[in-house]
């Protein structure tokens, strides 16, 4: 059933809306083929993304001023790329594409449609880390019909951090409990119900692999669990 | 023809996209009939827009502190309505559904076939003084297809002043001559040329209604000047 106090869905992109570990290995797996690297494309797009949460945590400490995902994530390549004994082998500029194999994740099959069917009853915006440019760039790319871009930039902060969430409910006009928190991830919907937002688990079992052992089911009574972003779409009368 | 360095488009909003005047005169009119009050609704409209400008400049003379245009416009409604004699005549439901009467604004009948023929190349953002849910509420109500709303809010203060052009652009990860500034003000232009952004004038000879006497003409040897959004979206090439 559609809570009516609902008026506007805010989502975790990376994992949640697309499908970043498969997507990364095809644009590494590219370069490698080009530059007659030997790596291992999937365990390279892991490690690149298990740098992740340790780059913003000097940030949502006050320990450094906020930078965008798109600068920590291209520290992290550069880091990646020399642990592999590859620093030096790309100049800047592809440098700077591999860095933007970000901005052209493939959304997970039920992302696209599912989006589109609650766009006519909701305001959809993104509540990711991600930067807006990446943000824009990607959802031009795979077509994802996001209203507005909403979370790090506009708060200057990362997730958990609870200024994200609220600067993004503020923007949009909205009290907490008027917007759904919608992820893959239970500490992200945590987060956001601890400030009294709706939330949506949507279950994505591959995000991590086949070997995935995390996220596997709700570990709280979220207001809806959804096992695709059409399911949710359903349960919300779209 | 189209220039291939522009990535990005930005709008003013207000007279540019929407046609403010007709539309608030219209909710002016309603709510009259309703409450049976004697005015000019368009008189009432033109009065609450001319306090616009006035209301925003203690934010960029650095006087006060950022507040959304939503507020500033309740602010304004209300001197309106002493002014006529009206105070107290509406309870606080009815104030603040009057007061949303800019979240609904009419698009020029160009607009939005423009809008949609332009994102199928650029990225097309709002660069307006309306706060995010102002603009995210009018772009779901009138199908305004938006890729992300930029402008005052990620800014914290008004059109003309500079950070609010920068920052836009900087979001969207360009340089000001990758965007190019749209309007149907020259002096919008102006200053975003001033800065380094490429610049479309889109002549809206009503906007202030028969008797309109300025913006009847581009002031400078604009990047591009067009006579609707299609027009202009045909100049680019879409």
């Amino acid at each position: 059933m559609a809570d009516g106090s609902i008026k506007a869905l805010v989502f975790d992109v990376f994992g949640t809306v697309v499908d970043w570990r498969t997507s990364v290995a095809r644009e590494v797996e590219a370069v490698a083929r080009e530059k007659g690297w030997t790596v291992d494309a999937t365990a390279f797009a892991v490690n690149w993304r298990a740098r992740y949460q340790p780059s913003m945590d000097p940030v949502r400490r006050g320990e450094k001023p906020y930078a965008r995902l798109d600068d920590l994530h291209r520290d992290s390549l550069k880091a990646v790329l020399a642990e592999a004994g590859l620093d030096g082998s790309l100049d800047g500029d592809e440098l700077e594409h591999l860095n933007r194999a970000w901005h052209r994740l493939t959304p997970w099959p039920d992302s696209v449609p599912g989006l589109t069917r609650l766009k006519t009853r909701f305001v959809l915006a993104t509540m990711s880390n991600g930067n807006t440019a990446l943000m824009v760039n990607m959802a031009k790319n795979a077509g994802l019909p996001w209203d507005t871009i909403l979370g790090s930039e506009p708060a200057q902060n990362y997730k958990p951090v609870p200024s994200v969430y609220l600067t993004g409910a503020d923007w949009l006009g909205l009290r907490p409990d008027e917007v759904l928190m919608t992820a893959a991830h239970n500490t992200d919907l945590a987060a956001a119900r601890a400030l009294g937002f709706k939330t949506a688990f949507v279950l994505r079992p591959n995000e991590h692999g086949p070997e995935q052992t995390t996220d596997l089911a709700a570990a709280e009574d979220w207001t809806y669990v959804a096992d695709s972003m059409e399911d949710l779409a359903g349960q919300l009368g779209c």
